[in-house]
């Protein structure tokens, strides 16, 4: 498949990038163009280092990457994501799209902040044509540990979407990612409950001297 | 301590009840006192035939068991537990109250659903005086993992309220049974997220063929 990841420069986009680059072709996006060649040869570089062969990583502005794509991860923030996707709406089609994306805001500890639509994926489907499949998952992985590819993420996804077959890609491509489990959360009405976990999981690890907290269901 | 299981015949209160009683008294409560006094009588029997020690369990009724405990456990389900605790209130002094209350409706599947205050925590917070000191806890917990003491329950409970020293004690609490591990949730307004997070998890549970489920945090 081919798989753009807008914010694909940030850290989580890294790690997406290192994880599904030996089986899938990367698109890296970003609004500076030499931003996301440069991430693009960096990730390569980085795999080569570990003697892993890419199906291709390559840096693309946004609009080009989602025209190309079958899978577009939103590894943006809430404050940014949704006037960008105002914006490119008409390059897409039919593609799936993940969507991570969880708004809040930090007053002492953070705290969910839905919009109006009850989750940031039912804002984004709302934004998007009926064609494109909104698919809710990796809210709650580490970056960090994403990113290092050493590292077995014994961490549990729960995926939200409303098109069966897109969920089931979805859940696929985390199977793909060593140890993470993915748990069908049922439809995008459900997001709101995966969304709010994060704060939840930060504010927890404040408050008890953790890190990086991912969740398992157990 | 002395420890008052209200609910303490049904499947969870046995679970605590069995934990709890090699270092604490236990008063098992029912509406009906001979069921309260079999089950206690039940409970010791099971814990000396796993030579265990007890400190005492009795069966009471529920006015002579709050007067006379330190802690209290509502393990009853949220539909009674708002008339009963409002005719109960006069026999609540400085207790330590845990609730594990979680008001949900099951349509095709189970929906969160708070009360005014925001959380049943919050609403029994209202009810009872306020020396009595609500902390929320073992919402997501499995009653039948609890009561199988072979069992070790590798597990996260999050505890919040709003009272440091008890919720300290129920830390506590929550450290003597095996396993299990205390994470602070801040206060009870935050009650509300491991609330719902028991819905969230039955849902998960039905849709991917799982049961029992818990919950850790890694």
């Amino acid at each position: 498949m081919k798989i753009a990841i807008l914010g694909g420069t940030g850290s989580i986009g890294e790690g997406f990038a290192l994880r599904w680059a030996a089986k899938h072709e990367i698109l890296v996006c970003s609004r500076e163009i030499d931003k996301a060649v440069n991430a693009a040869g960096e990730y390569t570089g980085m795999l080569l280092n570990k003697g892993v062969v890419c199906c291709g990583i390559t840096g693309c502005n946004n609009e080009a990457a989602i025209e190309d794509s079958d899978v577009v991860v939103l590894s943006v923030p809430y404050q940014g994501v949704i006037s960008l996707l105002k914006k490119l709406a008409p390059f897409f089609k039919n593609q799936i799209v993940i969507s991570l994306v969880v708004p809040m805001k930090k007053n002492k500890l953070f705290e969910y902040t839905p919009p109006k639509q009850g989750s940031a994926a039912l804002e984004i489907q709302e934004i998007l044509s009926k064609s494109v499949k909104v698919v809710s998952a990796y809210h709650n992985v580490s970056a960090k540990k994403l990113a290092n590819l050493e590292l077995a993420l014994d961490y549990d996804v729960v995926v939200c979407g409303d098109d069966n077959e897109a969920k089931k890609t979805v859940m696929e491509l985390t199977r793909e990612i060593k140890s993470l489990r993915p748990l069908d959360g049922g439809g995008l009405a459900s997001s709101y409950m995966i969304e709010s976990l994060t704060p939840f999981l930060i504010n927890l690890a404040i408050r008890n001297g953790l890190s990086d907290l991912g969740v398992k269901f157990v």
